[in-house]
This record gives C-alpha cells, structure tokens and sequence, in this order.
C-alpha cells in the first residue's frame, strides 16, 4: 500500500479537531440497530476536508512548502488549503469561480488565502491554475485524486475505528472519492471485517455507475443538491474503490432532502445535504443494516443559511 | 455544603453522555479571547436537564422509586424525568398543559412516560399533579428548586473544569436557576478562581432584579424567545446565586435573536434560543471578556424546526 495512515493521524493529530462521535437513542431505536456519526461538521473549517490538506502539507519538504500552495476550488477544498497553509506558514493560492457564494469567498480570504477569480467553468478552472502556479512556483495540491490526500482523509475512519466500538459497516459519501477511498483503506487495514459503503445521489451516479461497470465512467454536469458530490471519480481514488469498497448505494433528491431534515433535528447538528446522502441510504435500505453496527461519516456543515428553508415545515 | 457534585457525577456518569467542549477559531478570533462551548445540545434528551432527573431518580431509595416520580413540565424537565424513569426501571407521571406542542408530548412518551394533561395554567398544573400524586403515590421531582436537582446540573460545569482549561468565566443561562446555582457550587468548589455568570432576557429578568435587589422577586408571564428562561428563581436556587454568583447580564429579544443565528451558523448546532442569552450577553459585553477564558453551557436543542425561520436570512 502507498500510504500509512496511522503515521498520517500522527503527524496531523495535534492540528485537527478529533471530532466527537455520537450516537442518539431514538434514531438507533427507529431504525433497530446501533449507529453511529462521525461529526466532521465540527471540524476545523467545519469540513473533513482540512484532514486531507494537512496532510499533503506535513509531507511537502521545506523548499517546496516555501514556493506555496495552489488549488483550484468552489468549496471546501479551497478553505481547507487556506486553512492548512495558514498553519504551516506557507501561502495558499485558491482559484475560484467569480460565482463562488461570499461565504465561501469570506472563509479562504479568512485563512489568509489568496484569490484568482475565473470563469465559472472547469477549462478557465485549469487554466487560471496554470497561470497562477507558473507565475507563484506554488505546488498544486489536487481535491482528491492524490495519495497525500487520500491518506489524510483515511485518518477519519482512523478515529472511528480506534473508538473500540467495531462497526459491521462504515458509510460515506462519494463525490471524487478522496474520503470513500481513504475510509476503505483504513478499514482494510485496522478492521478488516467492516465493510465500507459509498453513498451518492442517483443525480451524480458515476461511482455507482463506474463500480459496477468496472471502468471509470465520468458524469457530466450533476444537477444534485448535495453540491460536494457533484465531481466524478479520479483514477486513482477509483481504483482504490473498486478493490476495497463493499457496495455503493444510490438515493434520490427527494431521499436526501427528507434524511436531511431528519438528521437535523433528532442530532441537532447544522449539516451540509451531502451528510445526508448516507443518512438517506440507511433509511432506505433499514432491512440490510437493522441489528448492525454502523458508522456514518458526516462530512461538513458549510450550508448557505438560506439553504435550510429546504427542510423546514 | 448541602450537596457533593464530584459524586454525583460519578453515579450519572455512565447514563448520561461527556458532551463535547467545542471551539471555533472564527468565533475566537472575533471575541478575541478563547470561548468553549460546553454542547449539552448533544446530551441525552438534547438538554443537560438529564442530569438533574438522572441524580436526583439515583439518590431515590429504593422502595420510594418503585412508587414511580411526578413532575410538571411543559419542557425538557418532563422529557429528562420520562428518560430517567426509564433508565431506573420506575415509573415517570408528567402533567402537561394540553397546548404543549406535539414534539415534546411525543418525546416524554417515546420513554414511557404517563401523560396527564390539564389547562394551561399554573395552578391547573400544580391542583393536577397534587392528584396524579395522591392517585399513584408517586414522588414528585421538582424541576429545579430541590437540592438533587442543582447538584446533578452541577456535573456540567464539574467535566467543564476537568477539561484543564481553566476558564476564567462560565457564562450559563438563568430561568429557574438550577442549572446556574449547580454550575455556581461547582465552580466554587473546584476552581475558586473561575467567575459564573448568569444570563437572562430582558423580559424575564427576574434573577438580574432578584440578584440587586438583595430578595427575591418573581416576575408575571415572562415573554421571551428563550422559553426555558421563562419561569422565576426559587428560594433554593436564589440563595446560592446570591451567594456564588459573579454577575447576571441581560440581553434584549433582538440580541438573543443575532446571537441565536451566530453561534448555529459558525458553531454548526442546532440550539434552543435559551442558548443564545449567554452568547448574547458575550457579543454585548465583547471588551469585558477579551483576552478572557470563556466556557458558555449552551443547554439544550429541543426548539420547533418552524421557529428555526426567525434565524434564516
């Protein structure tokens, strides 16, 4: 294997949040079992995401550490290098679309991030990268394609699994499969007999698609409100997955709005509607996981306030 | 002193949750100081009255316990006694006005609780419960004015100050004063040095006026926002805020409301707006607590998913 994820936890493990891992007594008894979530809305930058971006910057050596770092991002990713960058004293350059919600723009510029705006489209994306690297010299450091990242995002199964509570299952979601790949590692290696399953919308399926058909087949413009799973796979992350991932389960808009709305108010946790794609599936499929232990990981809680007018009475 | 909180906690420790102690470095940054938040949001029956029910059921003798408890509530003190019936095998009896809204009548029945419902009005409540007690002779289980009561609520500020952290304040809400005259005994016991602050609305300031004026003095119907914070100290609770508290605070309805959407968008929590009178009172008094160590106890997360619209843009 080409990464280690315990010495990854090691080496970020004063830097991040060890995120709490809570379990509540009418969720387990509706659905008849044992579940347990994963709340990475409570860490730093309120995404998993920051575990990636650490990680990747604990193995760059000095004199690349020093030229920066470079990423382009509409999300969490972006925050989570300015963040990460802030920390090793280096600076990070984020090319965003000049259509990226403020708060988000607020958030990089918060970590002392520096911003390129572009065209909202993935070509002026690359592009814009390509011009800010060579002028900067700043190392690119991808979303979740990359095995520095996959490795940081692993150590959040890591954590789980170190609870002692063994579950028979861990849920995820899949948007590029930087996390899906790293939680199926971990798994493989710390507790091999939990099996990992990748969670998506039906909107965004080209992991499920891609799983099943044994070759990677990208989707085009997903048109789902889980906005952190609207990427497609990368061929490292879905290599990964095809040999170590259990199942991958598929849920509809209006599953994902309703498990959203449920998570919400019975774990009272502001969450982004990419968590509730895994919530959505163990709703649906209540029969395969009822007397299970199971993990959920909820990845982020950076939602647009107004957003949440989706899921209220 | 009257009670032990160490001890306490230690007999609840295993039936109640270690709820997280959380930062947010957005949130440090603008107070300028270091603020935890103690997310009793997270506790059993999302509301750190668990603890109270819970210490109080564990001190019950035997023979008396199996007589079952009786309490009125229109709240989290009704769902606290229902949940800690059920963990001591005994029987709760909870007397409701019949206009409680439907989630809360739910919850105290989901743990087995005996609803007896009456008119809305105190002495409706108090003439009903007398019945309920004479009918079954359960004992009844004040909701904050007892000993037990303040003694189990204590425990939140007592794993507050196991954290090692510190703080110079502890910033908790006061309605009826059994959280804040525990976090008050708890705090003068274990760390003399930490100053307890008791938060209210303006118009339920019955504990800023009670607290002044040297004697206790009740307010009518209390209308506010923070309908935990609506009901008046008694001569328990009274006693040992007058005693051991540094300072109460009030805030207006407006700055409860902007604390209320601050701390859910930043902190990623959902909270009863009872919550948002302490991070009020902080976002008002910002220079008296900057460079400050700062724990606030947001107490519970049980609020109706419609009122939520109050804090949405």
């Amino acid at each position: 294997m080409k990464i280690n994820i315990a010495e990854a936890h090691h080496r970020i493990n004063n830097i991040i949040i060890r995120t709490p891992l809570i379990t509540d007594d009418y969720i387990n008894n509706f659905l008849e079992n044992t579940t347990f979530f994963k709340c990475e809305n409570l860490q730093k930058i309120h995404a998993f995401k920051a575990r990636g971006a650490a990680n990747a910057l604990s193995k760059l050596q000095k004199n690349l550490l020093e030229k920066g770092v470079a990423t382009h991002s509409s999300g969490n990713h972006g925050q989570a290098l300015a963040w990460a960058a802030k920390i090793f004293g280096t600076q990070a350059h984020v090319v965003m679309p000049m259509t990226a919600p403020k708060t988000k723009v607020d958030a990089v510029r918060f970590w002392g991030g520096e911003i390129t705006f572009c065209e909202p489209t993935l070509q002026a994306r690359e592009e814009t990268l390509q011009q800010v690297v060579e002028r900067t010299g700043a190392i690119f450091i991808p979303p979740y394609n990359h095995w520095d990242i996959i490795e940081g995002q692993g150590t959040c199964a890591f954590e789980i699994l170190q609870e002692g509570f063994e579950p028979d299952f861990i849920l995820a979601p899949v948007g590029g499969g930087g996390l899906l790949s790293g939680t199926a590692l971990a798994a493989h290696q710390f507790s091999p007999k939990t099996k990992v399953i990748g969670c998506e919308p039906k909107n965004a399926d080209d992991a499920y698609q891609s799983f099943h058909a044994g070759k990677l087949i990208p989707v085009g413009a997903a048109n789902t409100i889980a906005d952190g799973l609207r990427t497609s796979l990368g061929d490292i992350t879905f290599d990964v997955i095809r040999k170590y991932v259990h199942d991958i389960l598929t849920v509809t808009e209006e599953e994902v709005i309703d498990a959203w709305r449920w998570i919400t108010f019975y774990l009272k946790l502001i969450i982004e509607p990419s968590c509730a794609v895994p919530v959505a599936a163990l709703l649906k499929h209540k029969d395969k996981f009822k007397g299970k232990k199971v993990a959920v990981i909820l990845t982020g809680g950076n939602v647009d306030a107004e957003k949440l007018r989706l899921i209220l009475p």
